[in-house]
């Protein structure tokens, strides 16, 4: 159950309003690696958690965090759009600044929402909960977390670098350093089930013998000319899960020429293919 | 550049067909853990590798690999599908097994694709190629590929228990050691970008000095009483990047209540808003 | 800025698990009609409020409660879908019973999550926030909320009719009661922003005197024989907003036969068009 | 069943052609406030209309009107797009206007339909009929007009707002006068199906007497400190469906921690989950 | 612009309800492959049409064909619906019939809908109009359209199949024969065009000298030993277009290996890219 | 299954790099005319391809080679990319040129990607899997492949016409010839298939006595006032499938109003519909 105080986490301040940079903060927001992402993946991920409650404590615990990081980036966008412009009257479309901001801008950020934010990317795209990674296994959930926040704090340091607005600075400062907790805590998170040696293979239930153990640490190639493809640790020396050694191998086919033979009267194919 | 030799990776049987378990088997070629993703996420990673070009051999190798895998699961759903009825006819509908199989069934696989392969997940949502997660910076690309096989193995596991059918258990055991291979090899990767002390924060390009660090390295609660939330390795030790301390700290707004003051004229709003 | 306590707003019981109920369920959390959505719309509404500030506060107060109705029907799908079978296995298949759950239920709850709820719909396609109304236009925000909190009740209703759990029901009698009180406040709220004759036609900031007046109140009919379609009241007395008379009449081509002229060299098209 | 006489129900003039305002333009064809929107949802709510047949007649007609609008605008688009660069070739790029407009505009526009109108929105995003609300219950049907087009005539004057171009113009004062009388109309519908105190709650067929009627008409506020959230017309006097007094109150979780217990065995999750 | 006459353009009949094949009806509605499309598509496609205005007559014309079976596959689904469950209560649980019905049909058409159709496919997919392919070269539109009445009579003739209630036969024979018409119909329109020597390659008007002329009529072979893959019509004679002779040769790489260098700095990359 | 060499098919070179161009290739990538598109459609009309196996062969044949033109224009997106900056600094905002590029580029391409492609189009929408059609009728696949192919030359055409830089001309002149190619080579393999007059109507196998003969090969008008649209090859002469002759005939309505009659009770409609 969830509360909110009508404050923002963190103070957000624009103090040259830049409809080009608000367009660049709806990546944040709606990008597949923006704060709707997180927020909604750790919030199913702690409504599926079986096992040690303390798992579905954190999980829902940070997700609150996150609502609250999309309410600031909102409310940023919306500040950055104050300067946009409303027309393309032909007095303004002489000014090709003006010219140049209507067009670089989403226009849905205008036309849809009337200058402020939307769950969309910073090409207009609506977000897709098709990106909420909830997997009913623990240790699976664990690397997607460490994988969302190591995407978003990319993006937040691009966005970062992007502009010199004091403002927007200060926000992104105290953002980049959230996500530099939250991938801290769930790699944490990981050791405590086990840490690459024991949480590795995932899902750590299924019993190794019964998968094909001739294939479960070689490093095959696939090149053309049967050639070896580039060394690296993961072609030499123990497994990073500690159950095997890596080898190197070429891979031909193995299986046959498929041949699905005929087809079924009725259904819908070609004379000749039947 | 790719090439073919029209032959299976690895041999692709069907004892006993099964339209359910073809469904099922959707979910690895279409579904957001499938196989899809894996091949053209490695595929636009390699294509995006900037640096040394030892990663994007890799990346590019495995690839190949998984197309192949596409191949495999897609014929062993067209073989499963062999014993899909075609009809609701009177007659048939009496008969419940078959309705349910035909209820069962993703019924695109016969209408749309003629009892074959789909680039779908098992329940008919075609693939999004949003998930293909390629950021440009090879750190956060192994992280995503360590979650995109977490997720893979253990969806080949479901499947693996989900079938008793000895040609398809063969095929699963084969993909499922890839997936612990797969696995692996990222995670190999990772450590020679440093491991968890050297490649994280991701990106390490990113100077610390320019975040709020009092904020880096802090499990903050955000519990309506005030209280600290579940307590872990997140809340206590070195971090596991090596460059903090963890602490713990309930959190408050810091910002204000948000206001953006009036509507613009001429912006769509209502009078009363301006 | 949010906070949560951990608990559920309202008990969650099943006397009776049901995978097929737990399917049913899942539009009520990813459906458009759905609970993540009316949680997110009232969210970036608020964002976006402009003017007075109490329109935010009851926005970003009920997008809290929303927040705790998705976590609510997840937690509801989960045991509902403690009852779900794991597999197709051959002496299991002989049950027709276990055929038609396996059939019938969304395959993704099982395979991609783990037998948890997801952020989709009944059958099992992913929300996608361009559902997300918030237009930053405040009244028509409000008659969008209604909309969604009516098609929403109908939706918890339908869902109440086809279950007999008790623990079910309860829940569901519970939510309806809330969609009650939600298309009144909306109401409510649109009736302080000037109801029908003060908010309508909604932007009421832009001069009508602009708009081509004569088509401003006429039921237009566009039958092939000329004659009126079915009058009602809207198509006599005066209009809801007050502020014209409607009347009748038919309408036939006011424009010319469209003509684009010819293709622009160079522009891809075929020569005979140029 | 549809006819057509090859014209447009309105002319359509464009002075000085503008791709800028042809991507803008594409919003009120393929945006989610559009008119494939409403054509399509009135059609598919005739399709499903129950009850009295004026209903059906109501809907089908309108949708008749709204595929001209479609036409309309999409003619709009192309003669915009007449005035459109067809290269980036260097001594054009000098010319910042050039690029201005190339980059402003949208690319699919030129490069997938060659200077004509397409089925998406002013960012690229083609329409998703997920946006049809057709909900088999005809009052909430209404409801969803209405903020169909609310957002529709909100949208028609930010574009109305945006340009001078007299042809443009013109055409835009039909659409807003049309859109005024919409609103009116299903607001006029709505009257006859019983108005708010008949038609609320929708749907009306549900007796009230099996929802939690202590809910129905309380606003419950979830603000951290257990204070109230601002208060309105939604907090006290009569409901506005005349069957309930508001009233307020906070809430706090009524239900238990939740808790899903052990995963079952074979189900994918962790060892440490079972 | 349109109008309609309230009618169905052939009569559509019922003669025993059966909600899994109004599941399988949808795909013709909202499928890829189904009517929306191919009424979209004209209407689009005849928007965009430069050059002889007769293709733009024959496109709309079509266009509202096509409408008018969208109506008329609604209408069947919704008649098909009038025998659906309306409940999984647990009398009727235990008649696995139900149950089977219930569990393989479309949830959406009872959820959402109430029992009528949707803009959506089989298994409940909304149509995404990034189908309609209206390209601005007017051959290529003709090509597509071809390509969507044979997919489409290919759905038609598996629902035919799949179906012995005599009035649903009766409506698919009549839009099987208006499939056989627009097959033929496009042809004719791309012979009116040139036909295969006159309009092919498409676009007909890029000077072919400015091609490499030397890949143009060349089937190249990518098996991985070298071999030639299997010919045909394709490996020999003229080719279909009149302007050249096919040949056969395998294709090794002409290009170097790709390397992009290092990252810039201050891009978001890893330390180790730059 | 797949093997690579880590080269490029066809030489990529990028003389001046162009971040608007960048944005314009990514609809070849991809946009639905894309390399994506063909690459994956072939594939999977490969593994569906029942009877002669020829077929299954020239398909997985041709889907090698387009996956070496994603890579190539994947390279040539990230060399154009080059050229992008990386900041809207306000000392570089007064540079309006600096500003056109950073509003005209793809965002996404430096936020997500960090200057590399992505498997989106030119406005940044995702490639979504359903535009894979794969029939399992082989002559409906080879009209949606010379569908695909003739969509596919347009853009590169258009693309070819955008820009004068010498390395890009070059490699898109080489793909311009292989869509000549693939246009001819589909063809002729529905020339043995029997060409217009054996394999249409597609499919083939269905008897056509089966169908509503009288309206095989009738030109249907659906003008408002009952006159014939524009006469053309479609509307006399023999048939192009050489089964029927061309008639014309105008169209009323066959059928009824039609009437659902009333909603059942606990369908969640209104009472008045009941």
């Amino acid at each position: 159950m969830f509360y909110t105080d009508n404050k923002l986490q963190y103070p957000v301040r624009v103090d040259t309003p830049n409809p080009l940079f608000a367009r660049a903060l709806q990546q944040a927001i709606g990008g597949v690696e923006g704060e709707i992402r997180v927020a909604m993946q750790y919030f199913f991920q702690a409504c599926g958690a079986r096992g040690n409650p303390k798992f579905r404590d954190l999980l829902m615990n940070t997700a609150a965090e996150e609502l609250g990081h999309i309410e600031m980036l909102a409310h940023a966008v919306a500040l950055n759009l104050e300067g946009a412009p409303l027309s393309l009257k032909e007095e303004m479309a002489k000014d090709s600044a003006i010219n140049a901001v209507m067009g670089g801008m989403n226009l849905k950020n205008l036309l849809s929402s009337g200058l402020s934010a939307m769950p969309v990317d910073s090409d207009g795209v609506p977000f897709d909960m098709s990106h909420i990674y909830a997997s009913g296994n623990i240790a699976a959930d664990m690397t997607a977390n460490i994988a969302a926040e190591s995407t978003g704090r990319t993006l937040a340091v691009r966005l970062y670098n992007m502009t010199d607005d004091p403002g927007m600075k200060d926000m992104l400062q105290y953002l980049i350093a959230r996500d530099t907790m939250h991938q801290n805590q769930w790699m944490a998170a990981l050791e405590e089930l086990g840490g690459a040696k024991g949480a590795f293979p995932i899902p750590n239930s299924h019993p190794q013998a019964e998968e094909k153990t001739e294939f479960s640490y070689a490093y095959l190639g696939f090149q053309k000319d049967g050639s070896a493809p580039a060394p690296g640790r993961w072609s030499e020396g123990s497994s990073i899960d500690g159950k095997g050694e890596f080898t190197v191998a070429k891979l031909g086919a193995l299986g046959e020429v498929p041949d699905l033979g005929k087809a079924k009267p009725k259904s819908g194919a070609q004379s000749e293919q039947m």
